[in-house]
């Protein structure tokens, strides 16, 4: 366990958590993001080690084979992932860390830092989701139906998450997320170093 | 698992959880307190039932036997307790309890209760304590010395709490209480009705 939190939200395609995360960045700006590692093309004015890390495939399965990554997932066909050491690098310096990741990178990163917080974002019904989704004017009847089945799937898996945030207003859900951060860090047993520095001040003055 | 949360704030005496619990109950004026039951005499203005619950030792005693208490305590040849079935009552309507109560009500509590938030109350170090409790002017050196040899005693027993709070500063110190109880309502296992019902809204409308 290091010093610094890894924390991260969670949540369905439409539920906000985007959204959420941007806002509990505003809220406590020390906290620090991860660059991901892609192999796909770099678009207009991405910059390498800034927006991506871009990757050729055959270095990119190479880092899959050494275990370099959290969390690595495809999507059309590009490979997308989360490297290990740069977060690892930043919570050993006491820096929190913030992710907003989906299903999959969230159970893996969990099972490689069973230490990270996370926090499962959903919005107050299905309906609703639908609503978001449908409001979005970019999902197909199929696409939608895809994923309203995904996102009851997921939740059906809520056990893999520490917390849950009904996201009916994203302010008020942002501000859920900030409460979780501080009182975690008041968790007991990530304060054994405090406790036992103020055991060792007691026992020298007896 | 009720729907209220039961809070219990600890620390030794002189680490300001008294004041804390007054500040959190002003910025949380919902949370309910629990009327203790005692053996003592009324004082001056005391009103039975509202102030305490003024018990007989004999009736005191049948209480203990029938495991009516959620923690009891002697106090200078007076008994003290905490009555289970009006706390649980509350807690079941959905309304918060929150004690500050020394370890072993804690403890007692944690016991009869283990989903009890648990949140231990320091100063920032044993030099501290002993400047606060020496500045009440009312200890003994004796006294003084009892006390902060429990206090490192009771610390050492650290890992019977969740969380840990430093009391730097009484606001700020409350203000993480505040954060805590916010957050532990996002937990996930007290979230399994409002999941389960998410998912049964799914499931209907396949």
């Amino acid at each position: 366990m290091y010093k610094g939190l890894l924390i991260v939200i969670s949540g369905p395609s439409g539920a906000g958590k985007g959204t959420i995360y941007g806002k509990v960045l505003e809220k406590l700006p020390e906290i620090k993001k991860s660059v991901s590692v892609t192999t796909r093309q770099p678009r207009q004015g991405e910059i390498d080690g800034v927006h991506y890390h871009f990757k050729t495939e055959e270095q990119y399965n190479r880092m899959i084979a050494n275990g370099e990554f959290l969390e690595t997932a495809a999507v059309y066909k590009n490979y997308y992932g989360t490297p290990k050491a740069p977060v690892f690098e930043m919570l050993e310096a006491g820096n929190d860390v913030m992710f907003e990741i989906d299903n999959y990178g969230s159970r893996q990163i969990k099972a490689k830092y069973p230490d990270a917080v996370t926090i499962y974002v959903m919005t107050p019904s299905f309906a609703e989701l639908k609503r978001r989704l449908t409001a979005r004017g970019t999902e197909s009847e199929d696409s939608l139906k895809t994923r309203l089945g995904n996102a009851g799937r997921e939740l059906s898996e809520y056990k893999n998450f520490d917390y849950f945030i009904v996201n009916d207003d994203a302010d008020a859900a942002a501000e859920k997320v900030v409460d979780i951060i501080r009182a975690e860090k008041c968790r007991m047993y990530r304060n054994e170093q405090c406790v036992k520095s103020l055991l060792s001040e007691h026992n020298s003055s007896k």
